[in-house]
């Protein structure tokens, strides 16, 4: 059945999905494959901030004690800190601050996470550490300027409701740490924005609760409230991987839509949300993210998640991370939507397509987003049904749309161009290549730049003609297929005097 | 029927087909777009030389005849010539020098060729031409040393069995041109390297016959023998354009053989033979440059042209080019392999698949070539059978190899990896897409981003299996199509735990 | 005598000097070089608005008669329009259109200019040159937006009151070409902005009255008044140069002043007021330009030309430039701020310190200008005065200036930090230079680099003590200096315990 | 007293000066800072190999053991490595490997150096180590080619003779690591370079003899010999820095000669020698390394330490190096001839000066070096006498010289045209401005700017007349200053026309 897609807009397309995306601890950002791949990425996809772990760890070097005439004193050093914020700006990209971890100077204990080491307990002396959040934040304005800072959230921590990042998950020792940073923070600057709490998908729906009235009570100032989404179930080893059942990808629009549910009636209740984290896996070694499946099995999301929250930040652009060590193969099932050496995988083209959609909806559906450019051109993302099992294959699904065609300059428009798109199992999957390939740990420069062809997307162009100022478009999806349709009215300048037919030499 | 390809190497591959390309005068190679175009060339394909008019002619600047002290004088510089040298030695690519047209101020006579008035007429003073010839070998020696100039062929003007080229075609006065010319230049160096007479398709056969004759009379030094070669018929003009009858391509590789022939017996005869220009239409103005045909038609010619000759320039390289004035359109049937902005053609494609070709051939056929990688690849490139009348299109036709497979570092290999890219009617054509967007003279940045998308070949992959050293290849070709087929031994390093099953979470 | 700098501005720095340049006719920005100098320029002085001759001549190829169907027809052709505007636009600079010259087939003679043949004759059909200009202005509305075209002013042809610009000097069809095209221009969208006429020096008082008059009698709209300026006398040729004459750059104030005078109690009387064209020589071919004399010789102007008119456009940005020929030495008295290849010239380095001031007046005086910055420097520049006819060099001058030093973040500030950057006769010189090493008309790769070694400005750097809030500088210039100091605010870092004594590792 | 050069050349200038540069532990050969650094240095000073810690260390996760069906296995992983090298032979430079630290999964203890904790224990399994070794080399030689990796010396470990490097400073078990880790490297191509012991200075001059009786006993394969050379007193420590008395610059040529003297009548006497590391202190924060002082301390070393090894390769080109932590100000005493960001210091010009050096010596004495290019150019380093502990410096130190013009292209050559580069207190001096900045930590961008201006050598020209193929150069240094002349003959091009007097526009 064709879908007839309205000829004016039903709204503005949220821009939530770009707002933010995830990076692995930001001492990463010191790398040229990270900064090149964060480059690329900005260049054809462009989000406003990113956010990352370990802003404060020691790999950062920014709290440094040391002794002078026999006494403790700590110098704040922004060497690295300001290497990556200034490569951040550079590249058109915001810090979406997140305060972690301990400093191991300032550690009250020593229990760590990751193959990184970043350590989770609370500060051994809260002077010092509220001494070192206004080193911090007083530096980034003297540096960038209070304009620029402002525009950066603050996010107290990382799931502190999760004892692998806080230790004993210890609620009441985070509205501490909570309180004494949100209140440096505002004392630095009131106009500047905190939030947190982070949290792990999981927690205990009174958490949040708990977190309202805390902050309530003492006054604790919360210009944003956060929390993360995956959908996964638990990690089954393998040597360098994991397997992991998948829930529906509908379960990470259910889990955005949490924190506004649980916070009604609280003081909260209006902030902005911001999904600080969202992926279908949480381990950064699940093949699952490599795929075509996975750019198909988040469309949905992407086109819809901006009606429940503010931001939600796909956890992470590039494969360059190292929460269980350094990847010892190019494809390791990383987060990336770029693998080292910014080969592309599809949930990268996914986001990529979204970023040539159009401001205006025209329409929205189960398989399909329609969006207007002020230009007139329209443009479909379509995208094939996916069994999360994977027992159960849609090999072919086929979206008919009737389109409205905008008019251009008031011309009368007789065909529109359109120009497709595609990623599936077989086109803009550099995976499969490389699986096809046999698997190579370490592709050689060769390779590499087979794989770098292999992940274009297909495209194919055709006209289409406008009957009515509409225009029929029918598309058929193969197996995880995600699809781009740029459609612009065409303006004839053929000559009179064109004739193909005297392409040969044939006489006119 | 399949073909079976032999396990052995039948010879190397010649490459003559990217010794030289042509290009519009030299005066345009200091544009932007030009450079811009050349640099993407050298990066894909990757010729030796470069050739073009009007080295000589007004707008290089080099002849300035003034007074002084009541005398006349004349000032040799050089500030073109260098920016425009520098900048192929800086792309990677060698001149070929053409000696022409004549600058105005040595001009005999005011006959001119082309919109940008190159002058066609003898010296009026021999003298004054020896100092030009002798000031210009001699700066370029000293300015890039003897080593680099010795290697670059200087070819003694342009066609003159043409009279739109010289004067009343006048071949004694070429005869006198060749030798002042030569022997100036044997004058500076004797190692460098001069001949001629880029003799225009359709001369006398005797032409070449009186011109040995004449060198061997008056020992004039010849180091090689040149000549052009194009396969249309006469221009039916309509505005901005042209349609020519086009010959089969097998006419070129005539033509390419023709000198050898011709001058057999005399004391050319086994001089190095380059045809110094060719192309199906010798118009910058017929849309046939811009086709997938024309790639098709040109294929067999690329494959079998370096068994005639030493080399065989395509003219040109980029639709920057105003013999018949400034393009007013982006596509406008140009020579070019690229148009303006570095859209590419399919003829680019066909050249840039030859570049990816092996050194060493298997087999060459009427409709392939077949070649092996040092580093063990295997190499196919094969192409559609064309209609030149365009009257009966060949919409479909397969080519079935059976291939060796080279065994890469003693490895057992079970199976190929198989990268395919096409250029046909539908992929890899800028031209269709651009018929198809209403034939746009003017794109916006937006259309000419589109267009470069649909200029890239269409990519696919596949693992196929090997028996008993051999895979057996299929290749169905649409109409106009080209394609290339590397082929690489899989060395499979999956590791033992994988299982595709449990991509999904399945446990093993 | 010492200058004491009052401590709050005197107003605003008009950006006058650096709204707008000169350029060689626009089909030379289709050059690397071209683009290579502007891009520069562009990074280190920052044009608004460039502006050049021959945009509808014919090497722009935008009026192309044909021939249909037995009947003369135009096609407007913007190929090389939309790459030379797409070019500035990149290079984040817009055009200052001129309209000029006429294109050969609809010119009424065949009288000419420069070495390019700019032809200087009325249209033979008003309406096609009508249709010519509507054409134009269309396409670049359609192309790059009006928001975007708005802010570009056209005028209508290039000093219409010298016989070489214009054929007699006739006023009267000046009058007719400026009213058709002005009307035609306004017909398509009457936001835009046009004007004229730029008038060469030397015309006669009444010139500009007149057009004043023309313009109310006929309702001509006139959005803005513009001339040009020069100071040199009567050419001295020699082969491939001249010598002038110089008047006193202060002619050049009176001749920026001039227009307002002239319109007084006229309709244009408010109007502003643009000198599309200003420099010493209006020769390309006068070593001055080349000189630090030069630089020295405009700092004057450059310092008070906004307190006249609205802007003053050095002619030109580059020596790529052909109105007399290609140049056949790099250094030939181009009105370039760059020759070929990128050296800079003295004059390039006074408008790139004038890129540095900051935007506040503390001061100006005779010899010098002191800006504000808004974070708290301080700038001056200082120049030498200069003789013009060269008899009496002030070899040595003395600038002493007691400056405030503005309170940063109110720290007590005890010193500055001040970095001097010079061009004299003996720094950032590459003319002089080029004269100890011969003179080389086309230098090779290595010469190059040793002038820009020498082209750069000598740099030194110190620290002043701060007394009372302020500093007092003495500034020695030397023959033709040119100087910049940039002045800030020390704010001391140094820890403790550095004890510069123990560098060489003596103890504490 | 003036020196006479003499007329001809008295030998090769040696390159072991830039065969080798020292690197932080090669993991931070990711960061882009890093590679920026770096590929700045080869475009201007064009060191042949790179030498740094860590290869084998956690960060670059090369050995990766895990359990596979309930057994131990080791995965080698080149994920990094091959980042790293991919980057230096871009970048044009090879790697000079050295094997060590050890993986803390292979390691036989848990004894570290550094801040990154290097393991420097002996691997608790050796044929898991020879395996490691064997894995690594194979990859390379599979990646790289067997051509390329031969010509990468392989050195076995760093400072065996140091407790702090080697576990106890054992010299019995380096041998034992030494045969097992050359032996497998010859087991895999018996082609490639293998040697050590990389020896601390004030190494027991017996101990290198050991090793030499110990590889002839063993049969162990010993390519070359390498040790180090520092000549700094012990650190005085003061908060994130240290202070330490200096020996002459000559003490480093002492410990360059000593492996020849010491190995005189053994196995290696005639052995290839590297210095493997050197530089004045050993520390990574002794301000020492910052200042013109250093240039001037170094200079001698560099121009003649070829005379006496193969390479001596200093310790380090950057300032990204961690061994005591994140550096926490931009200048802090650090190794590199680079800061963070690519400011260079002193001593990069240094090298700079060197690398503009021609490789034909005419004379080499206390406080010069003199020598020829091919084209006839002559370049003369000097430099001024320092005084190592800073007490009686040198304020004003002259050279003279009568240098022969070499007659280029038979011309008579009436003058030369000289260019000098010179750093000192004055000039070329980043550190001296930052210190008279205040001495930021982490300066803005703006102060960035600065100090890249105030880093580059103070840069003059001018003419000298020659006499009798001969001129005189009367060199005056300033304290600590180290400076380049290059003196090239002129050909002088000069018009007869041009008469400076008339600049000005005076009559001829």
């Amino acid at each position: 059945m064709r879908t007839t897609v309205p000829d004016r807009p039903t709204g503005q397309l949220s821009d939530a999905w770009r707002l933010c995306v995830g990076t692995g601890r930001l001492e990463l950002a010191l790398r040229r494959d990270y900064q090149d791949s964060l480059e690329l990425i900005q260049r054809e996809i462009g989000f406003r901030y990113i956010r990352g772990h370990g802003l404060l760890s020691d790999g950062m070097g920014v709290h440094r004690p040391y002794e002078y005439q026999g006494e403790r004193r700590v110098r704040h050093s922004f060497t690295y800190v300001d290497q990556v914020i200034d490569a951040y700006l550079r590249l058109g990209v915001q810090p979406f601050l997140e305060l972690g971890f301990m400093p191991s100077g300032l550690a009250s204990g020593d229990r760590t996470v990751f193959w990184w080491l970043g350590n989770i307990t609370p500060p051994k002396d809260w002077n010092e550490w509220a001494a070192l959040v206004r080193a911090l934040v007083a530096h980034l304005i003297d540096r960038y300027g209070l304009e620029q800072v402002r525009q950066w959230p603050i996010e107290v921590w990382n799931e502190p409701n999760l004892k692998e990042f806080w230790a004993d998950a210890d609620q009441d020792a985070y509205h501490r740490l909570y309180e004494v940073t949100a209140n440096t923070v505002k004392e630095v600057d009131a106009s500047l924005q905190v939030g947190g709490p982070a949290l792990a998908p999981g927690a205990d729906p009174e958490w949040l609760v708990r977190f309202a009235d805390f902050a309530a009570a003492r006054s604790a100032p919360v210009d944003f409230v956060s929390r993360h989404a995956y959908t996964t179930g638990p990690a089954q080893h393998v040597p360098f991987g994991v397997h992991q059942t998948l829930a529906p990808a509908s379960r990470l629009l259910e889990q955005f839509a949490a924190p506004r549910e649980e916070l009604k009636g609280t003081a909260l209740a209006d902030l902005p949300v911001h999904i600080t984290e969202f992926n279908s896996s949480y381990r950064p070694d699940n093949p699952i993210h490599d795929t075509a499946f996975h750019a198909a099995y988040l469309a949905p999301v992407l086109a819809a998640g901006g009606e429940l929250v503010d931001s939600f930040s796909y956890w992470t652009f590039s494969d360059m991370f190292e929460e269980v060590g350094v990847p010892t193969s190019l494809f390791h099932g990383g987060f990336g939507l770029l693998t080292h050496r910014q080969i592309k995988k599809p949930t990268y083209h996914l986001y990529a397509f979204m970023a040539r959609m159009g401001d205006q909806v025209l329409a929205s559906g189960a398989d399909h987003l329609v969006t207007r450019h002020h230009d007139g051109r329209t443009t479909v993302l379509a995208w094939a049904p996916v069994d999360p099992t994977g027992r159960e294959p849609v090999l072919s699904h086929t979206v008919q749309l009737s389109l409205p065609v905008a008019e251009a300059s008031g011309d009368d428009c007789a065909a529109v161009y359109v120009q497709r798109s595609s990623v599936s199992e077989e086109a803009g999957n550099a995976w499969a290549a490389w699986n096809e390939m046999g698997r190579p740990a370490s592709p050689r420069a060769r390779q590499l730049d087979a794989l770098r062809e292999a992940a274009e997307p297909a495209r194919s162009h055709r006209s289409l003609p406008v009957h009515g100022g509409r225009v029929d478009c029918d598309i058929t999806l193969g197996l995880h297929e995600v699809t781009l349709l740029e459609i612009t009215p065409v303006r004839d300048e053929t000559p009179p005097w064109w004739d193909e037919a005297r392409l040969y030499g044939g006489n006119a």
